[in-house]
């Protein structure tokens, strides 16, 4: 089977207080748009926002709980955006867990969740190529 | 920023375990695995198997519960492939949440559960393109 992934969902309680999160904080543009769900196109593959009570019985789950065992991560260009990412996103609702600072694994990462206790890894490695559609390819 | 994720990291309790439903389950080959860590080379982005542990550890996030309010889609070619692609995940150690049906938004989708109770969407959607590297294109 294709080794594709279309879309992270994340259940969320407040529509526009995630929005601000990810529009003002990330700077993300939404693709589509209404009262219970936002997409944003990313990099051959769909983020979706939804009320969490709506992905619970969409997934027939209403046992869901949070912070879940799971983190998301985005990359930035340079070391230097990344600390000045987790602050924007701190900023815009968002709560840091873990400042800016080196794994033994290399590269450099700071955690941050989002309003719905969603974990986001902001990373620097470059040793991963990203080219300019985003999209992310393995090194070491 | 760059609507970009670089990485999607799911905790994980037994990792050869994870690795049967990923590998024998959705056919997919790692490009890296060691002792905590499976990854896998997706359209654009990183699946990452991680012990539990090591994520909770690396997020500074110890209270990490399951099933999270989160799921990740998967999308197959043909409304065929759906159900199909259900029972071998059951096979391979996962645990069917929803039989393939048509929710009113459009398309075919189930969802199952991998061995650490975290959700997948199995869909079938012919208004999202997807081309041959598995990128995905939004689309009503």
């Amino acid at each position: 089977m294709q080794q594709q992934i279309s879309v992270i969902t994340l259940g969320v309680s407040d529509l526009a207080r995630s929005r601000k999160f990810y529009v003002a904080g990330f700077g993300w543009a939404p693709v589509f748009e209404n009262a219970e769900v936002v997409f944003y196109q990313m990099n051959g593959l769909m983020l979706g926002t939804w009320l969490e009570a709506a992905l619970a019985k969409d997934s027939q789950r209403p046992n869901q709980t949070k912070p879940g065992a799971f983190s998301i991560a985005h990359n930035v260009p340079t070391r230097e955006d990344l600390q000045k990412t987790l602050n924007t996103l701190a900023l815009c609702g968002g709560r840091i867990l873990r400042m800016a600072d080196d794994p033994p694994h290399g590269g450099t990462r700071g955690y941050v969740a989002d309003p719905d206790d969603h974990a986001w890894e902001i990373a620097w490695n470059p040793a991963w190529k990203i080219d300019a559609q985003g999209h992310v390819t393995f090194g070491i």
